[in-house]
């Protein structure tokens, strides 16, 4: 399928002037709403939206004048006519969807701009994955901008990525026609200490002219942060509190404030609008990451609003934050986020600017959700065999494989263990007293072992390790190839069979999450495009992902967000012990950590 | 002389890293002031601002650890830190300056920033001059960006140019590095009917990524302004009443507010913010024109600032609307108008916000002026021949040249006399009754002759007509070169000999403003560049502009600002009655108008 390019507002001028001046039928009018302006800050009544070639042409108070016996009339009853929301910073791989069902599973939720990070994939295949997420937005009927993965590996020397991605690769993708900035520069103390590699990244970026992404993950705002802003990221959303927003929006940064499925840092921060009165203006709201559930069930950007309209902020400022701020940020503010001339018609009609009910989307001018239900195609690009065959391993494994030898003569061991802590990204490190049998290291009471299965090189290797605080019991195993940021495959389990059994079966599937318990697959979230998503809809993902969540517990974890334990096991940027295919990395120091500390 | 590219961020990224994190020294410190933050919109108390390679490395509350033994400290002594100030829309020729000479004056004034469109020396040597006010400009240690020309001739078939702007002209300048845009759109009525010209160079502009200038000159709000604004010009400083700024504001355009010489629109429409309490970010400041004797005695942007806020403005949100407002429409937040890290190190330090004193100024980390006295360097450009060489008559005038035949004998004739209006730009068409002697038509009375000739292409033309309200008294002529927007020469006078003789003094010294009284110079205003400008000192220019409108009066004209009117005489775009290179021009119907129009 070909990406056609939706018409510049250039190319399409002279039909809109002829339209605004009342010498050309328009396409379609939306008649009678109350017209919410973001620029102005202000609910306009009685005002029609004339549309054609899926630009606004003008917005007037009878658009009688440009109205046909052709002209599709659709009719606002009174309601409120906002700007489709724009999310400022996501990861489509989060939902574990296709950019294509993701696309599907938020249009009724009102999203209409989307800028993407496809960090995820540009991890498991580099350059090219990134551009076959890139080609897929392009097909959307909504706006998906590209933010270009700016740190793959993120924590060079710790972890093999399937593919890095480079300086050239950022000023390649710079000239891709979807790219909107660099995505996220997480290596912040990279940025602090002037890393060339890093820099280059930012140089061709800002060449280009366009945004650069933030991502500063830490309370310090002394030096480092300054040296941070010094470097060029234009925003951040790692802020989680108030003294956080304050400092970015000083520095002329945008603070972004995420409300997530699992980020939670909207109420924190927007009192220093609410509260301390500072101007809104840079202050803009995004998701970051939802799952599908989240989609299915709560909503995506219009979640966000609400959240923020309930934390005590009004709500056109709040809306302005999902739309027009967006907009300015990443300079297309004469492209989208408000209903002005020239701009792309998207449209939400909504009842009500307080709860916020998505009654009815429009965008580019064509309807594309009435009351929560998608009505438009949301294409599939056709994804090649490279990009669904990318669990590469050499061979099945054998419990043998998952064998973690004890020194000569030993009893029992001292043993290095990966801590979780539920409701933290954190890990401890943890030490534990683990017997020996046979020669092994026998992982007992609340530790199990953990290993994480090279899948990118089929070099077989297979690193094993222990973890504690899920909870397991019996014999079982967990595996996903969902493994931030590298994305090999993390294996937890309390049983070396068990455990080979799930890997070969994540093998055999092409990649996603299993959960097996006695000899038997529980439940099994097949995510074929790079072990990262499924091209199924949102709901039905949604519900495996409930299952295998269901399948964890079943094991005996009860665990708060277990999956993203899981799966955040291997992020060996976040302290303070981590798993990847060179070893056992204490993420405080950036040093390896032997498994197995001392013995008796 | 050489153009030095000030270093972009990413040049120097590493350097300013280096600063505020604190391992390498600052060049420049400035010590102890108050933070104005026009992001937040709040003032910070004791807070440093460490400069680097003419940019801001950080600005934090002491910045001793970004300080060495060779760091200049300019103590702020607990004054305000507010950011360089930004013109948003003005014409340099208007002061009758070079862009350096332009510069000396306002960078006193705390003027840092300028968005220029050469409009007027466009007409007169084309791209080619628009190129070499362009390079001056770059040549300054302040920032002036070009807005490139979009309509020369502005009345197209209504007269004749020196040169002409086309579409490919436009593209060719985007290319060019100082150019920020196009320049204002006043062509209005031609965007609105959709003309291919004007949208091929809006096209032009918006495919380079840059900003539309717009001129909407006209009351009707209606299907005209709709389509004017469909046709994508993204500001517009036309406005004069409150109703204008909010209509523009809410189309999704910024309302430009200017406070020139002779331009007072600030108060009119500053209520939108001030009283109907709209979103201030799409409100900017300009002065459109200053003339030199304005920027002596009066300031710059520092009086358009001073004036928002006694309109009743805040402090804070005046000071918005002159800097990153205005960074921001032109996409150059990340560059200019706010005093954050990486941005141009532009400072005013003043010790009151509200009656602004300019007390000193830093561009680009030096210091430029200090308690209103220039402190740098405002290079010439070799202007070369052609632009010094544009008074181009085939010959000197003679009493002759500017004799108006009566029809055969007639004794009298009713005249079509351009009348002109105290404090009002249009003019009226009247008719006068003119005694005839020797066949020719005498002015008599309150009227007098008007000339129009030819100084582009050494024609010999000379268009002769009658013009009154000047009050003209004995035998005199006034003659200009600076004639909006062709700029030929006008010559007014009462006395053919005059008329004659100050056409040929403008012949011989390359252009500018002369009077004759008696067949004696009383003043000349020397502008040998284009016939528009001076690269003497401001306070010179406005000395003889001075001068010149002495002699004015001292010729019996009371009118005020009766030079400007002198100039517009030929300005066939505002109504009623114009004089141009074709003809007696009747803005009204655009059409020819016979100078006699009946005889006796």
């Amino acid at each position: 399928m070909e990406h056609i390019p939706f018409p510049s507002w250039p190319d399409v001028a002279a039909d809109l002037i002829a339209v605004a001046t009342g010498r050309t039928p328009a396409q379609t009018v939306i008649k009678g709403g109350k017209w919410v302006n973001v620029h102005t800050r202000e609910v306009l009544d009685n005002h029609d939206i004339a549309i054609t070639h899926g630009r606004i042409a003008c917005v007037v108070p009878d658009a009688g004048y440009c109205s046909g016996p052709n002209t599709e009339v659709i009719e606002a009853k009174g309601r409120y006519m906002i700007p489709g929301l724009c999310d400022a910073h996501m990861h489509i791989e989060s939902g574990m969807l296709t950019p294509a069902e993701f696309a599907r599973a938020v249009i009724p939720h009102g999203t209409t701009s989307m800028f993407t990070d496809p960090h995820e994939i540009a991890n498991v295949l580099g350059l090219e994955g990134v551009r076959m997420m890139h080609d897929e937005a392009l097909l959307q009927p909504v706006n998906i901008f590209t933010q270009m993965p700016s740190c793959a590996p993120s924590a060079p020397g710790m972890e093999t990525t399937g593919f890095e991605i480079s300086p050239e690769d950022v000023a390649e993708a710079m000239g891709w026609p979807g790219i909107v900035g660099l995505g996220e520069m997480m290596n912040f103390p990279g940025v602090s200490n002037a890393d060339p590699k890093m820099l280059a990244e930012i140089a061709a970026t800002q060449a280009a002219g366009k945004t650069v992404g933030g991502h500063y993950a830490s309370p310090d705002l002394g030096p480092a942060f300054a040296g941070y802003v010094a470097g060029g990221p234009a925003d951040d959303h790692e802020g989680t509190c108030e003294a956080d927003a304050i400092a970015r929006m000083r520095q002329g940064m945008r603070a972004m404030i995420r409300l997530g499925s699992a980020w939670y840092d909207v109420q924190s921060q927007i009192t220093a609008i609410t509260e301390k009165g500072l101007d809104s203006r840079n202050m803009i709201l995004c998701t970051d990451d939802c799952h599908s559930g989240t989609l299915v069930n709560e909503g995506h950007m219009n979640r966000v609003v609400r959240h923020a309209i309930d934390c005590g902020c009004d709500p056109l400022v709040a809306l302005q934050m999902a739309t027009i701020n967006t907009a300015t940020h990443f300079g297309l503010e004469r492209e989208i986020g408000s209903l002005t001339p020239g701009r792309r018609a998207d449209v939400i009609l909504t009842s009500d600017l307080k709860t916020l009910p998505v009654e009815y989307v429009i965008a580019r001018g064509k309807t594309v959700a009435v009351n929560g239900e998608i009505a438009v195609d949301c294409p599939h690009y056709n994804w090649p065999e490279t990009a669904r065959q990318t669990v590469n391993m050499a061979r099945d494994l054998t419990a043998n494989d998952f064998g973690i030898d004890a020194p000569k003569g030993a009893n029992a061991v001292t043993a290095n263990v990966i801590g979780v802590v539920e409701n933290q990204a954190p890990t401890k490190a943890l030490q534990f007293e683990l017997p020996v049998t046979e020669g092994r290291v026998q992982a007992t009471g609340e530790v199990c072992q953990i290993a994480l299965v090279e899948r990118h090189q089929a070099t077989g290797g297979v690193v094993n390790a222990f973890v504690s605080g899920f909870g397991y019991e019996g014999q079982m195993a967990m595996a996903s190839t969902v493994a931030h940021d590298s994305h090999h495959m993390i294996v937890v389990g309390t049983d070396a069979d068990n455990m080979a059994m799930a890997a070969n079966r994540l093998r055999e599937v092409g990649g996603g999450i299993t959960v097996f318990k006695d000899g038997t697959e529980l439940a099994l979230v097949d995510l074929p495009i790079a072990g990262l998503m499924s091209d199924s809809p949102a709901r039905d993902v949604a519900a495996k992902a409930e299952a295998m969540m269901d399948a964890m517990r079943a094991c005996g974890c009860t665990l708060n967000n277990a999956y993203m334990q899981h799966s955040l096991l291997a992020l060996v940027v976040i302290p303070e012990l981590r798993i990847s295919d060179l070893g056992l990395v204490d993420v405080r120091t950036f040093e390896f950590k032997p498994v197995i500390e001392t013995h008796t």
